[in-house]
């Protein structure tokens, strides 16, 4: 049976109603909450999924996070981006332990951060931003998860470019992505991974204009819609309202043309428009 | 610029259509295909984006796989799980560098694949399933992407046990999951992750049902929907036909009840049907 | 240009803000409202569309209901069939001028109006409710829209069957539709159309297990999802949050089994899952 | 028991499979299909949802069509409105008995016919296209379904001008709607329902900048997702490829200001994004 050791960042929820409290366990330290106190040294040693109580008599399950959890409980003075996108676009900019990931903006840092865990202690991640504060702000969001040590925060305008070369994945979470496809490219190596996120199709229309002028090919857009459940057994049926829009997750291909003047692919070629899902694969 | 090196894993991609191939570069070697032959040789010391040509004068750019890309080349025997799920199955369960996680069944492989690049080199993924050939399977898919060191594959129905403890991460994609749930209940540690995929509403019916029995908590049942948009900047529209279902994902929490006479929440409780979605986190 | 006439339905809506007023024009009535007070003589006699000021000064323009509006207005005391699902139910169960149609229940009546809308002065609907509460709400309802004369309501439970036969559309909007397929059975004509709402996935299972046993064929299953955008031109997106469900619909056709014996379709058989969406229809 | 006559339009549909057949019965006529001959004499006097059997043994069902099967059988030269956009079209532009209608283009005529359809024998449809052959098509596909006396074709370009004046609902189904917003202004009344379908992002764009200029409000932007499920009971689940897209449906009113030069809502207002959904109806 695991125990809960100092140190260790838990989710404490309640039995009851929809409330949970996320921190990281500091012997002599206490959280005070509505739901009454929580002595610290009272959790650590208990066996992870003990159900404690709270001197109000209030209980509560103590759970690890998964990073779903991470993410949502993340202080922010921005719009973050959800957990449905952060599991695609880890994948999709094959962002796996060891890897150097470049990004801008920071924001808040949810992106930061989820990417900070997936490429482990041997990865980096290095990410760019024009604001100080949002930059302290996804600094404080890092040190409650011990993930300082993985990300460097430039605060500064990536118009200048990228101190960063070959790098294989890059992503550009900013209003006007289309300002700095050349920088990007010149940051990213050639066969690498290029992703960005805009919550309007004005924008998508843009940085789908712009990737086609700057070597990146296979441009790919979608988005992701969540569905949530109820969960009674004898009355399954999706909730009655649902999130309709985060944005559009435009992704591309940074290459290198053996015949520049000739383009890749244009709008009266029928495979222009191609997407991933239709790729006939082989191995 | 980074340069192609023997051990590869690339994805040669089609400058003019949807033909992708996806291989290990190995001395010696030649790629025969429709649209000519690569001389493994040919390719080992190109740059990575580098366009090159078949000897047949087909154009290809020479590409880092995404886990997207290594899910969709797969070799297959039975529907594998889709990148959409994937993605997030991974941020749920915190599968994350240096983890131990255990699932059954292996089926081909494709989730165990993306599980063993997320957990790293420290981490390790237990895999069981009863049909040896599915087994063989997987093991030919991760040893293409040299990832079989991380992996135990056990051929044998689960129905006796897990042979693992305290597990953090669990997850079932089996027809029946529900029969499972005591020995998935026994591998688990308190307060860790379990998840399952299926594909209709009557298995997720009576998977909600058994958790309730069997010590689990703060159910989720949700799905994803992808939806790919055309890629043309003038003409920019979600795709004509798209993915309208793979499976339900199911996630819960595995914890221990001080009172254990007291049902956890019942259906009369308005908060029994919340979901994560609502959790009011605090830090 | 048209001109507002007494008798006439109407909506006020606000030139500045959400709020709209939905009612018939008498002469010598008032609309009191606390943005402002609308004499009904002030506005009989103006043109359509015109902008009008209430003595507070706030600006209205008077605007001809849409059915869309007219179900968003209705006085309700349960939850109403959404106009999304509406559209649809008429056209598949063919509610065209001059048709018969028999519901139960009548509930707010909202399908009712619809209903009545769609079938002209020469059809009618002949509604079934067992709460008397209901059935006067719905009367209020039809009243306001003077769609009386098309309806009649029927205070009884359906258990003992319907007085209609012959009937070429029936819709039942009950919790448990399963429960009255013989008397629904009954009441329909031959090749005519059947149709339910039910909101979980519990039910539909049911429904569609008692559909295959009481002599109907071709049942469909199939839910709606609209998505609303915001509509500033530079910054064209979906909104934030939309309607996650509302039910799920079923349809289905009574036949006369030439073979009773044998079944029509079982689920051995690949066409058994077929849906009206794969039905090769020829002229 | 309800008997089929000659001049009925009638499908027959496979017991067995996947194969309906749609047409209209006339005396002394034969359908000759790869699943058999059927006489028309032989079907007329058969009762409706009476299982029949071509002289080569197949089964089938004399069946009644809804809406939703005529606009699926239609012939087309183009791609056609979908009935879930069209039920949803008919209900936001009050297309019930008795109304005169403006459409423009014709194309095959399908969303044509289901407004026919809808207006009954005292409404009346004037319907636009330039193109002869897509006239020709629709009076055709009109003809099968006897609703030719309550449509008027005009082979014409809608540049010049509608004749028609007053109008309480206009729809656009051209690739440049935008172009017709001052012609369908004029023909259109007060306070009365435009509504058009554009398939892309752009063409919304483009729209909802036209409206804004030439004295339309309360613009609408909503798609509509339509997803089946499959029907075996015991296996309730989505199809697993479903329609992705269609078109956009953008709807908006007609008005007169009082105060031309004061824009209506502009940018900067919070309420210029609202939409229907948001609406604060009162009665």
């Amino acid at each position: 049976m695991a125990l809960v050791a100092a140190g260790d960042v838990i989710q404490l929820r309640s039995r009851r109603d929809r409330k949970a409290f996320h921190f990281r366990l500091e012997p002599g330290r206490r959280l005070e909450t509505h739901k009454g106190i929580f002595e610290h040294d009272n959790v650590i040693g208990c066996s992870y999924g003990q159900e404690i109580t709270s001197h109000l008599g209030e209980s509560f399950f103590i759970l690890r996070p998964s990073t779903d959890d991470l993410l949502r409980t993340i202080r922010r003075k921005s719009q973050i981006i959800f957990p449905k996108d952060v599991g695609f676009i880890l994948l999709k900019l094959a962002i796996v332990p060891g890897k150097l990931v470049v990004e801008a903006g920071t924001g808040s840092g949810a992106l930061t951060l989820a990417m900070a865990q997936a490429v482990g202690p041997q990865g980096h991640i290095v990410s760019y931003d024009v604001r100080e504060d949002m930059q302290n702000l996804a600094r404080r969001n890092l040190e409650l998860e011990n993930l300082t040590d993985r990300v460097t925060l430039k605060q500064r305008d990536i118009v200048e470019g990228f101190d960063e070369t070959n790098v294989q994945s890059l992503f550009l979470d900013v209003p006007n992505p289309w300002d700095y496809l050349g920088v990007a490219r010149a940051a990213l190596g050639g066969g690498g991974h290029f992703g960005a996120l805009v919550p309007t199709a004005n924008q998508v229309i843009e940085l789908l204009d712009g990737l086609n002028q700057e070597a990146f090919v296979y441009p790919e857009v979608l988005e992701i819609l969540m569905r949530y459940y109820k969960t009674v057994p004898a009355r399954m049926r999706p909730d009655d309202r649902m999130v309709g829009h985060t944005g559009y997750l435009v992704f591309a291909r940074p290459v290198e043309f053996a015949h520049p003047k000739r383009a890749i692919l244009d709008e009266t070629d029928p495979d222009y428009e191609s997407t991933n899902t239709d790729i006939d694969n082989e191995r």
